[in-house]
């Protein structure tokens, strides 16, 4: 087993990490950007290593400087957590060629699968259903124009290293294609270092229902049901559940299977989410799988008693796993708290925290990096912790959200909890009828 | 259902009552005495009466006030939490007599069973095994003397309306019996309002062993399994967990069957604990049954995924129960954060929270009425959080504790959280090798 994990992320997810370390009796190592010194994923880890000014491109993504901290300190292990290096093949790569253990996907899985395109032409070879588009990543914008009109509009491009909605735009009709297609390039590049697109059918009503797995060093994977994340504004997911109110146990079957089938073809290693697209005739589609521990893994967690990180790490360090897939036995759901205004089209707020007092009690989880008094920096996410209720029913883990919500006190900053509130009362969240389309026509009361 | 209930109690029982009201959709009254204005359970209830002044007996013990604050305010039920009024027999006719109904047990089941010389009485009528000592209440200083030579030294003196270590006496020799029948009559009368006692063998090496049942207003019963309660300081338990490390599943069973008998024989409705010594050789006696919801029911609902407040409130309501036994899934370990000096004796140091930071995550649970900028009053309980942390193994369980007491910041006042935390590193705690004796010999560091 580990010795020494070093953490290369921040945010509740590096507390995540290092919780569960502290729990395995694995010592840890936090790296932080100068805005993040009074963050308390680095005063609970058990060493730190400043690695950088505020700007993530000098610090979080800093591979030099990460690889340099995990050598003076002597870990022996790197956590990426989600978001920054964690699916980059060639971090994956620098940690083996420097002896550290990199918990995730090898260079080449997330070269496979990580990279949005290319995991399409496996998922395919891997008899997964796919949505129709491009076959790998698009050649030009003439290219583009051919395939849009093959595939049929609407269409969706994909930035092929995207994620969390950055260079993706939808495209209605031909004449937008070009803007689409210069404006997607260029945030791609800026965020990613990288303007390769792709493209896919536009599924109209879709649910986006993915697939929690895990899989062994020696080829053998399992699934841990679905989570349903549907609820997102601009490709930003707001709230998860799991199990799905669109779940059946037959749809479950099948997506589980096509998940570990995906994950076996690969021999994937570690945890991952294979995230599909269901349309309103349960018809489900391969949209890309995230090598990487998920934001909303926690749910999960809760309904099957399964702490994901401990399998990460396990798995990493060759421990096999019994390959039995796991169903949920309650329900959860997860409200992630952002410090944006949704009075004000949701814009971010960073800010001084002047009172925080979290809710508690039976059924209700909270995943949080911040305090009375912290200071949130404009530089990162604006997510400042997870709420997660979990109960027998979906209507009882609802009621349990709402009256979690009504004790949650933040007090100097604008935050997403009215917006949760409001959802929790919405018709048609409470009768499980909603597309990822739900955010669309939704208003602020 | 009901549609309003009346909480008739403070700090972290109040709120956790308010809790599971509000996710049932019931309205809630809070009452508090002057000193408990700023309290959390105040804020979150949807009405609040004051009752009195900050002495207990002209505030919570007030029955009058009480019944006045729930006719007032319309409240159909009264949940009494424990201590307080929880186990009066009197103030659960008054209820009845006002048409409240009291979520608890009957004056007739509280005569019958909270009062713990007649229980035992009652318990022999069971076939429930007892300790050996005296039949019911012990009618002068002669009596006692010949009951302490029939039972045989050395005995436990105990007060029939006690709890919580109050007018209690270990006695190993005749010579002391004197003194210890006045002082605990004595202590008895100033905390209950009555110095009735009753007399016990004193079972040495004994572990503290309780079986929780929920019996409905149909005369059935069922249990779900046991606590471990044997960390104890004077009586107060100190820390708690199920399942016992001491347990075999055929003695969970045996001791199941005999607390449903028990409860089943007295058509026993809502929540109960029936307390059991349980000596080295796994022989259990019967100590007493708590007619309410314990401090350490959290451990059990976190094991066997079911609300019992809720459970509470569905009995008390009328459903039925299904009939079936609960079985720990998990395990589950309670620790009771006081305001407390534990490097004083475990003197209680009230004060003000100045900072106050709970840890999180996964498998962690808070149940607290305090915050930063708590004024913790000095005329109640010193109990100011219960943490309780869940996993698949003790070991697990205990790991996570570690860390949880390690993350949790309170500062302001003195805590027994350092005492915790050596707790969870003592050999014969980590080997699950412990008895009520423990903390005789428990030294900080």
């Amino acid at each position: 087993m580990f010795k020494k994990i070093l953490i290369a992320n921040r945010g509740e997810i590096a507390l995540r990490v290092i919780r569960t370390c502290r729990e395995m009796g694995i010592k840890t190592v936090a790296v932080y950007s100068t805005a993040d010194a009074e963050s308390l994923h680095v005063r609970f880890a058990d060493e730190a290593v400043c690695i950088g000014p505020p700007s993530s491109s000098e610090s979080y993504l800093k591979m030099s400087n990460i690889i340099a901290a995990a050598e003076i300190t002597n870990a022996d292990a790197i956590h990426p957590g989600y978001g920054f290096l964690s699916e980059n093949a060639k971090f994956s790569r620098l940690c083996e060629e420097h002896n550290i253990k990199f918990i995730g996907a090898t260079g080449e899985m997330i070269d496979q699968m990580g990279d949005k395109a290319n995991a399409k032409s496996t998922m395919i070879a891997a008899c997964v259903p796919c949505v129709p588009g491009s076959e790998g990543v698009i050649k030009d914008f003439d290219d583009c124009e051919k395939i849009a009109i093959e595939t049929g509009y609407p269409v969706m491009l994909k930035a092929s290293a995207g994620g969390g909605g950055k260079g993706m735009r939808a495209v209605w009709k031909p004449e937008d294609l070009k803007d689409a297609w210069d404006s997607a390039r260029h945030e791609s590049k800026a965020a990613f270092g990288n303007d390769d697109m792709y493209m896919e059918k536009l599924i109209e009503e879709p649910r986006h229902i993915e697939i929690q797995i895990v899989g062994d060093s020696y080829g053998k994977a399992c699934h841990l049901s679905e989570r349903d994340c549907s609820v997102q504004r601009r490709h930003q997911k707001l709230t998860e559940e799991t199990p799905s109110p669109f779940m059946t146990d037959a749809l479950r079957k099948k997506m589980g299977t096509a998940a570990v089938k995906a994950a076996e073809f690969i021999k994937y290693e570690g945890a991952g989410t294979v995230e599909f697209l269901v349309d309103k005739h349960r018809n489900f589609f391969f949209m890309e799988m995230n090598t990487r521990i998920q934001v909303e893994h926690p749910i999960t967690e809760e309904v099957v008693n399964y702490d994901l990180i401990r399998e990460q790490i396990l798995v990493a360090a060759g421990v096999p796993i019994s390959g039995k897939n796991y169903y949920p036995q309650m329900h959860s759901i997860e409200c992630r708290i952002n410090a944006e205004d949704p009075y004000n089209n949701f814009r971010p707020a960073p800010g001084k925290i002047s009172t925080f007092h979290a809710p508690g009690g039976h059924g209700v989880r909270i995943d949080t990096h911040v305090y009375a008094g912290y200071m949130i920096p404009p530089n990162y996410d604006s997510m400042i912790a997870k709420l997660i209720t979990t109960a027998q029913t979906r209507e009882e883990a609802i009621n349990k959200m709402k009256r979690a919500l009504d004790e949650f006190v933040i007090e100097g900053v604008k935050t997403t909890i009215p917006f949760h509130r409001q959802l929790m009362d919405h018709p048609d969240y409470v009768a499980g009828n909603y597309t990822t389309k739900f955010m669309e026509d939704f208003e602020m009361k």
